[in-house]
């Protein structure tokens, strides 16, 4: 079985609960984008992840990028997925059309992407890393900057990357030792070593743009001190051409669990004279330029989770429906039936489509909000969507992510035995995800900046705003007379309750007791995950009732509705524990002395 | 940083929970096996496992058992380690003296296991499948397959294997095809295709001794015309030496996610003119045999989770000890501080080792049933014993190998991006405790057994008794003063109410609507599992009280104290989403239709 996009499920979040609709008629530059553009676009998107590079993610796990001499090779047939990739304008799809780019929404964007990661992880992390690299240069670059490298990466001819971590320097930014020293000729040599550079060397393009976080001489200690500059692979001319290889050099990339198709380089700036580069913004900005561009890739891996766990539910989808094993214990069939007949394996396809779903629609809707605060023409309706968009990119990232994990683990067990042997496939769906809680923050990074910087800083105002959004949406269900609608507003109820406390002890312990607010930071995330992703399956839920009473395709709205009922039912009620173990159990987080573990 | 054995907590749960000091005083056979001995063998058991087994582990990954022309090589090292483990009196550590064995309770030879499990789970397989031959040959075996196999399965001569699964009979034996053919002399002939057999083949022995699930011509279909026959891969003469070649080989091996030294075979049986086996007991038996050593060997995995979540607990915490990253949130340290001091590093570590605690002491009060089981005089006491281990089967093996999937992912977690590169060693559990969820009967297939076998059968008056003992529980800690008994009394009556609950359910809807009660048979065993671990550490939280205040030990009991009241606050409350599952959530298991999948 190879990836189907869930175009329609896709379509039916931007629609019905991301508001489409309405961003094309209260945005003038989006006016053309509504429903009927937005599905010939994922059409032709589906063609290309399904036809061309989801065929690829096998072989990048079997054969994954090599390094040798410095030069790093992707596996075959990547190189031209690539082409195609750019050639039919794909990493421009949410850029501006001055430099080349489709200038869509990024609620149409979000699922673009996800597409490609569901068909090739590694290899999607390629684009990923490009947008941010587009993102950071058209927030900060230079006018120069922006029209020497904005077009090479939109077109696909050059690639971009991020280099903020060194051997010292992971999740604490503050302990950057690259060194950038001006030549008083408007550029810097750069000198230091960058790890983890995802897609920091390969074939696929003629140039590679390196992002690099450094200081220069003299700077300030901690994240007061660190610049952004341009680094790329080779210099470029002032006619647009390339010149001279630049000083930074792949000296190795690493042995990875999962995604190997994606070299991940160890990046040497400077071993031979200094790598030069061009300050990106102002001195000693850097790290503020860096959480712009971190915040498209937080959200990026956020959508990257989602669509790794659809992958692997597609293909346990499909197994479950061709293995016969055992009778069912309803008696339904005689003798063996597939395997879908069985309650515990519907459960685990059915949790994993729930998760699934729900975190997509909190996605679509996050990218909505992107897109409201960004281009819509009210200032306050920019401002408030802004602030929304902020609070969800720690749920989108953190939730989503975690969320992939389990979705991936359940994608083995229902292969059995077979799940663990590498040919099947579903192994590498579970390799592969443990990396998204891990890179673009760690899901305890996310969680701290949802509770530092989203929620104590205002002391729980926004947090707050976003759970009375949530009780209308249970005031609309429980005027409803479905059981269906009955159980989601009872549990809806019970889960914003428990986030409720969660929030108030938060809120309060913040800045009195930090380390009891922070015991509970990843349990909250987890929670307001859950409690958003679960907001928007009650909300399709509605809408599905309503569109099935009308007769709108049946199976799928039918299909919804039982989802949006397993979610409810299921997973929801897990914010209980969560909310406890924040509320009541702070303490005992950190009682156990350091010596006695 | 290498492994080290937790003899202290092993000893503690020995004693105090697990009542090794009753089975010395009430058992004869048990009488010089107290606490003095159990710590020597656990000292001398730890060296082994410590020096010479867990250097291996990592060679076993990069360098897994190989296959050449029907040759399977183990990892370098390996075969000499196992020389040493045998000759150490290893094997034989819970089998009978008069075969050899040290007849040692199971209560101590369950942590015995766990440390090599714990040093090297693949290694560590191939005792675990020759106990279950052991096993299974002293349940069934004539007296001349007695006296021939198990004195060379003991001292290490050869090994045994257990030949359940064929390519369309996995979880379902029914559909075994493996057929014998009756020679008239007393032997059979084999012929027949099994697969994902463990150490199948290996160069580590003399001999292996296969176990073999076939049906004679003739035989009823379905499972009740299934009989065990031993397979020997070279037949063995009247006087014991070693005969013939048989005709069972070994035509491929699995390319696995994890596990990677132990060579998963494919045998073939008789394509060479039939492999010559004999009858174990009698015919049409054989799943019943299977069935006693699967139940060991269910066990057995259990363990295998608690092991591998405990080697990924250490190289957890010797990295965040290490680990140089940020400023903690309280201040109390100047500038940056080792990641242990992060408040989500610690909820990280403290989920991990309540986890293991609760799920070692859960297993060794199985053992120690077990034992009572086997060799307490008084025949209801027996009884007794007997029905509660097999109670405990299915939670000690579902609940600690689900366990160990969150423990191996948080121990990845925590080491950061240095965790997804392979080098680290992290990656290694997370990759090989993904089998233990499937192995010897996936997760819902010990819940199958748990509903069906263990609580609808007697209407779930085992599964109450087993409540009331954790009431009182309770009550001994509601009378204590200090704020962990109370907030465990508190959270355990609260999941007890949960666990009673389902059990109603579960009890009620068994028969009637069989769909219902197995829609929640998986989170049924991780609610029981959740509870039981949690009860243990209850009473483990009392001991350690008492023994703080006797001056006993502080640290060790203070230690306890905390990870007791962490497991009550933070594990505990996950019972309640369980419970709503269960009961309120059993209709949207399978309320979607198949095709809308």
């Amino acid at each position: 079985m190879s990836y189907r996009a869930p175009v329609k499920d896709m379509l039916f979040d931007m629609q019905e609960l991301a508001g489409l609709q309405q961003l094309t008629e209260q945005i003038p530059a989006f006016a053309d984008f509504g429903l009927e553009t937005a599905g010939a676009v994922l059409e032709e998107c589906a063609k290309l992840n399904e036809d061309v590079i989801a065929p690829l993610n096998v072989d990048g796990d079997r054969n994954p990028s090599s390094w040798k001499d410095g030069i790093v090779t992707a596996t075959p047939g990547f190189k031209e997925a690539f082409r195609q990739y750019a050639e039919g304008g794909w990493q421009g799809v949410q850029h501006p059309s001055e430099f080349g780019g489709q200038a869509l929404p990024k609620t149409i964007a979000a699922a673009c992407g996800e597409m490609c990661n569901s068909a090739n992880l590694s290899f999607a992390l390629c684009p990923l890393l490009t947008d941010g690299a587009i993102e950071a240069l058209l927030t900060a670059g230079s006018e120069t900057q922006k029209s020497t490298f904005i077009p090479k990466l939109i077109d696909g001819s050059w690639t971009g990357t991020m280099n903020l971590t060194e051997p010292q320097a992971g999740s604490d930014l503050a302990l950057v030792r690259t060194r950038a020293e001006p030549q008083g000729d408007g550029t810097y040599k750069i000198f230091g070593t960058k790890i983890f550079i995802t897609w920091g060397e390969h074939d696929m393009a003629e140039n590679i743009v390196h992002l690099v976080l450094a200081r220069v001489a003299g700077a300030p200690e901690g994240v007061k001190g660190i610049s952004l500059f341009v680094v790329p692979k080779f210099l470029v001319n002032a006619d647009g051409s390339l010149g001279a290889r630049n000083d930074a050099h792949c000296v190795s990339i690493e042995h990875k669990m999962g995604i190997k198709a994606s070299p991940t380089a160890v990046l040497q700036f400077g071993d031979h004279g200094g790598a030069i580069g061009t300050l990106v913004g102002e001195e000693n900005r850097g790290l503020e330029y860096m959480f712009i561009m971190m915040n498209a890739a937080r959200f990026g891996v956020g959508v990257q989770g989602i669509a790794v766990a659809e992958a692997s539910y597609q293909k346990a989808v499909a197994y479950a429906r061709d293995r016969v094993q055992s009778r069912p214990v309803d008696g339904s069939v005689k003798g063996s039936a597939t395997i879908i007949h069985h309650p515990d394996v519907r459960r685990m396809l059915m949790t994993m489509r729930a998760q699934i779903e729900g975190s997509r629609a909190m996605s679509l809707v996050a990218a909505s909000a992107y897109d409201v605060a960004h281009h819509h023409p009210d200032a306050e309706t920019r401002k408030q969507s802004q602030a929304f968009y902020e609070f969800m990119v720690p749920l989108v990232k953190g939730y989503s992510t975690e969320m992939s994990l389990e979705v991936t683990d359940l994608g083995v067990q229902v292969h059995g035995g077979m799940g663990f042997i590498e040919e099947t496939g579903a192994a590498q769906f579970y390799r592969d995800a443990k990396i998204l809680t891990i890179y673009e923050g760690t899901t305890a990074i996310q969680a701290n900046d949802l509770v530092g910087r989203k929620t104590t800083r205002d002391g729980g105002a926004l947090a707050r705003a976003v759970a009375a959004q949530i009780e209308k949406t249970e005031g609309q269900l429980a005027l409803r007379d479905s059981a269906a609608s009955q159980s989601a507003a009872k549990r809806l109820g019970a889960a914003r309750g428990a986030y409720l406390d969660a929030v108030d002890f938060i809120a309060a312990s913040g800045k009195t007791d930090p380390n009891a607010a922070y015991a509970g930071s990843v349990p909250y995330l987890l929670l307001a995950g859950n409690l958003v992703a679960g907001w928007q399956m009650a909300r399709a839920l509605m809408v599905a009732e309503d569109k099935l009473a009308a007769g709108e395709d049946a199976d799928f709205m039918t299909a919804k509705i039982a989802t949006a009922r397993f979610y409810a039912e299921h997973i929801l009620p897990r914010t209980q524990a969560l909310r406890d173990a924040i509320v009541d159990g702070a303490e005992s987080v950190t009682a156990l002395a350091l010596d006695l573990f």
